[in-house]
């Protein structure tokens, strides 16, 4: 890898004054811009060798960076459908999203397994019925995604006695995994799901892609979405909610963020929404990967963190 | 440990045919009786040399036993405020109880960090408010407990980042806990706590034992109850809630069950109630853990859920 020289830093983040507090702590010797997104001219972008953020805004031009840091684990504000100019690295935070995404999706999971919904429901009515909740051992999950999150959800769920499948572009094993699948050979295997958990990154592939093809292959199964809303076709899983393919849905990312008020998710019984917190990045974890990064870029060491911009994650 | 012969069985129970099912096809060669407890007459434990049940019905006339033997877990319903008979082994169930519990608690202790019930508002609001939520290896846990069930729960909080600690009796260091204290000296450590977890048999020495000398120690603690409901003081319970040195309870198990309908608990709004579903004997379990036991006493082979009724568990 080529030696970048990286002088002047751009940080531009709804969270900019607890990134630049905890940033000045390092004593890095450079110069530091921190600015929130409404502030940000032309004239930063000019001055900066690197810009760090959750996103680019449109109708500015980035042509004179050498380095991009996404703030978030998704880069698909950065590059899709959008080009991207090769001569400009890019990296984004990898930190504790999969123990944040993991937990996530596992709260709801034993939610379900432990009849909450059912209980808080016979406490209302003041009736003493008992239920048998579920084990963890006895259920299926398969997990859409074996990249970084999808491997430490893999192993906090298999550790827990869940037999997990993964799917990925290429199938490839992969530890915690009873099996990888591709997309391709996967569907057979569908039917036996108990949960189905997607943490795709938004590309070409996976715009749309869970639709009719997927649900209609599940019986009453929990689907939770972390990875993007736009991987998601909201129609047919209303559909596959109100046939009874798909049990509930928990979703943390949509088409449109926020959610549009008029969308029938709100209304939905079936549906939980949460506002894109499953792998939020706290000032702490985010300002943290990013010196890392930056030390590694100036030590010309392997970065982990590098974005492959023709594969889209 | 004396050779018991044992002929004549008596199985009383609700789910006695379930039981006969799983216990004839192991070809014991052996008399049974199963009987639902309505049923069950003084003459069939005369004729019985092993009772397995889950508990004793008053005025009957046990004597003539060799081995009785505990459906649940638990064995207060033959031991507690009653003379054991010493020449009668007594046996307990051990099976996934401790897996069981585990997942019920780890289920509250989830929907808590995850803020189930703030998005849910939210939801019904149809409001976008993003809210952070916390992560487990950020979590004190303190397990009041450290039997089978205790480190069971250690194990797969400890397994997911909780820092436990563990309240016995002896105080005896146990794996999976970061600590075990002895009753005496654990208070200091109580302020703390996230969450507190009882697990307790009924004995003398646990009757009443969560009153207010523990819930003072506690600021803003989940505390949850799949022990007794006899241990807890349920009236100092409800003024830790209100004064917020608990911050929700969940109860499993209550002085008196069915929870009587005009109990304070029904209508407070941070108190979770199941109808002691936590460590469910399931058919398939309790069959197998009385047939290996049977076993072990015929082959005079240790017995691990041998009980010590003068310890009272």
């Amino acid at each position: 890898m080529r030696k970048i020289k990286i002088n002047n830093l751009l940080v531009v983040s709804p969270m900019y004054n607890k990134l630049k507090t905890i940033i000045d702590k390092e004593e890095l010797h450079k110069n530091f811009r921190f600015l929130p997104e409404e502030e940000m001219t032309q004239e930063d972008l000019v001055w900066a060798d690197a810009y760090a953020s959750f996103n680019l805004k449109s109708d500015y031009d980035y042509s004179s960076l050498k380095w991009v840091h996404s703030l978030g684990a998704g880069v698909d504000c950065f590059l899709y459908k959008k080009q991207w100019n090769e001569d400009v690295l890019l990296t984004r935070t990898i930190c504790s999203f999969g123990q944040r995404i993991a937990e996530y999706c596992l709260s709801y999971i034993l939610k379900d397994l432990q009849l909450h919904d059912p209980f808080q429901k016979l406490k209302n009515q003041k009736k003493w019925h008992p239920l048998t909740p579920g084990l963890l051992n006895t259920q299926k999950i398969m997990v859409y995604g074996t990249g970084e999150i999808g491997q430490t959800a893999a192993k906090i769920f298999s550790g827990l006695g869940m037999e997990v499948y993964g799917v990925s572009l290429t199938g490839k094993n992969k530890e915690y995994f009873e099996e990888v699948l591709t997309v391709a050979s996967h569907f057979s295997r569908l039917q036996e799901m108990n949960y189905v958990i997607n943490t795709l990154p938004l590309t070409d592939q996976t715009a749309h892609f869970f639709d009719g093809r997927i649900f209609h292959h599940l019986t009453d199964a929990g689907f939770i979405n972390v990875g993007r809303g736009a991987s998601v076709d909201d129609h047919a899983l209303i559909q596959a909610l109100n046939q009874g393919q798909v049990s509930f849905a928990v979703l943390d990312v949509f088409n449109h963020e926020p959610l549009p008020e008029d969308h029938p998710f709100w209304h939905h019984p079936d549906v939980h929404i949460t506002p894109h917190i499953s792998a939020v990045t706290t000032p702490e974890e985010g300002a943290a990967c990013y010196v890392e990064t930056l030390k590694r870029i100036e030590g010309n060491r392997v970065l982990q963190n590098k974005v492959d911009f023709k594969r889209g994650y």
